[in-house]
């Protein structure tokens, strides 16, 4: 009886060190030698491997986020509109948004009614999310071969994501209410693209947090320029002495800001760079920014454009009577 | 007594796997890096960063292995260069990709060495992956100002990914030849946009699958057409009588056949539309083709192009010694 116990905790320890050497041996599958730094002095080896080193850390963090349910929420408002990228644009955003923990997606079409294209992909898309639409009115939408930056798009869609924020924390109570003091908004249009790290990083939003943003504005960033922890001012190629010179994309407002500020809103008639510093002077100064991403100084997030697809031989082909059957959804 | 033999042959068993094991784990940590080796003395705190990292990436490793194991796996292999939106295109194909179970990402520059940007950009990407490089021919590269339709883009690299595969085929032995045998090679471009469910249907390919692909050759979608599950003809608005009329997003092809068939390779010199049946022709015939996605009545794949940035206010700032930090990764 005793030779049989000790013989089955040997087979016990047996299994795990051979289940050890097996994952350890599937694990150094698939990777690769690294044969750079033949030509790297010993200095700039030990910096990039701090690097890499560092970013590991992070995506680590942010993985292990994934588990956590205790952080704050982050509302993401996105104005979206039908056109023939829609469906791919907002496909690519929600893989993006499926790794970040506790965010809520609220998308609003510039629509008269939900469309079919959008309530099915979001009902697939497995993010929490609401649903809205706002469609925005004649007068103040852009018209076919007008520049793009002839009038702000998105506000109307923008200001009806507020509203819904609004209401819903007019109606929150207790526990519910309390976590909402916490959560913060951010503006994420449909064609950006985020890096993860991003959203750690404004996900603790005291009032309103800033950081760059890649590609925007015909430069390779712009960004709020930190000295001593404060954002003093701005790199940005046009108009600096805006009240924010700041894109969409590049900064976040807590809800709390939101909340008791009612009267915050987007202007739709305002001139061409000057959307984000209408919604964002009611609710800061330039000294209570808060900076992120390395106090400002990595590109997290980039404000990429998708050109608009070409469809010359679609309308060569329908003229045929040949086209691409209009009931497969693109 | 019975009992007891039982359990000395499980017992017997688990020491050889176990064995096993450890003696493969072994001759990988020796192998690791002996292209290194050259005339580079080995500085304790490079080797401490490389174990640390290492380290990591064998976390996140394990934790990604936490996904499904027991599915075909699925090579993309992804040609990139360098321009301003690659990393933002790198994080957004990454997002998408860190969604897929039993993905391996091959990726390979057109570059005469690996770049920091992509290097550190896997490295803290969370997938499993094999970098590699290979320039093209200065003759067979696009120049400043040509059309991009003039010379097909990233032939070489991809011939480079199945050189990589087949090396990877020849080395494979036992229950590892066996999982190629069913594994599957999709060749997914850094600026598509790729939905998760088509992974899920490429996965299971015999010998060459095809599905639509959307916003693509001036169509809303190009696609190969059905009749009784045969591929009969193809929905394209160009040359539809090249050999295969599909875009490079529109097929993907058993490992197998690629390991079977070592001549099959892109032809970097082939006229334009003409790449994909370069190498498809030495494959598969079109009675071949199975047809995925609903019978090709889905669009899953979408062919997005970005907008390459406007850097006309940097290249002003520039002049005036005001530009962007060059040290700010983009």
């Amino acid at each position: 009886m005793r030779m049989r116990l000790k013989l089955k905790t040997v087979f016990v320890l047996y299994f795990m060190v051979s289940l050890l050497g097996l994952i350890y041996a599937l694990m150094q599958l698939g990777q690769r030698c690294d044969c750079r730094g033949h030509a790297m002095s010993k200095d700039q080896q030990i910096s990039q491997l701090r690097g890499e080193l560092q970013k590991l850390q992070e995506h680590i963090k942010t993985s292990e986020l994934s588990k956590k349910t205790d952080v704050p929420k982050i509302y993401v408002i996105t104005p979206t509109y039908a056109r023939l990228v829609q469906k791919a644009e907002l496909t690519r955003l929600s893989h993006t948004f499926l790794h970040v923990p506790q965010l809520h997606w609220i998308v609003v079409e510039d629509a008269p009614q939900p469309t079919p294209l959008v309530t099915d992909f979001l009902a697939a898309s497995g993010l929490t999310y609401a649903h809205l639409h706002k469609l925005t009115p004649k007068d103040r939408k852009l018209q076919e071969g007008d520049p793009s930056w002839l009038k702000p798009r998105g506000a109307e869609q923008r200001n009806e994501g507020l509203r819904w924020l609004r209401e819903m924390g007019a109606a929150a109570e207790g526990k519910e209410a309390a976590a909402l003091e916490e959560a913060v908004v951010y503006f994420a249009d449909d064609d950006n693209t985020y890096s993860l790290q991003l959203f750690e990083e404004i996900r603790y939003t005291y009032r309103v947090s800033v950081w760059p943003v890649g590609l925007v504005g015909g430069m390779k960033f712009e960004r709020p320029v930190v000295e001593d922890g404060k954002v003093v001012r701005f790199h940005t190629g046009w108009h600096p002495n805006r009240p924010f010179p700041i894109d969409m994309a590049g900064f976040a407002v807590s809800l709390r800001l939101i909340l008791t500020n009612p009267q915050a809103r987007f202007d739709g008639d305002a001139q061409m760079g000057f959307l984000e510093s209408s919604f964002l002077q009611h609710l800061v100064t330039m000294d209570d920014l808060e900076p992120k991403a390395d106090l400002c100084t990595k590109v997290l997030v980039w404000h990429t454009r998708t050109e608009k697809p070409k469809m010359k031989r679609e309308d060569t082909l329908q003229k045929q009577g040949l086209g691409s059957d209009p009931d497969v959804e693109v």
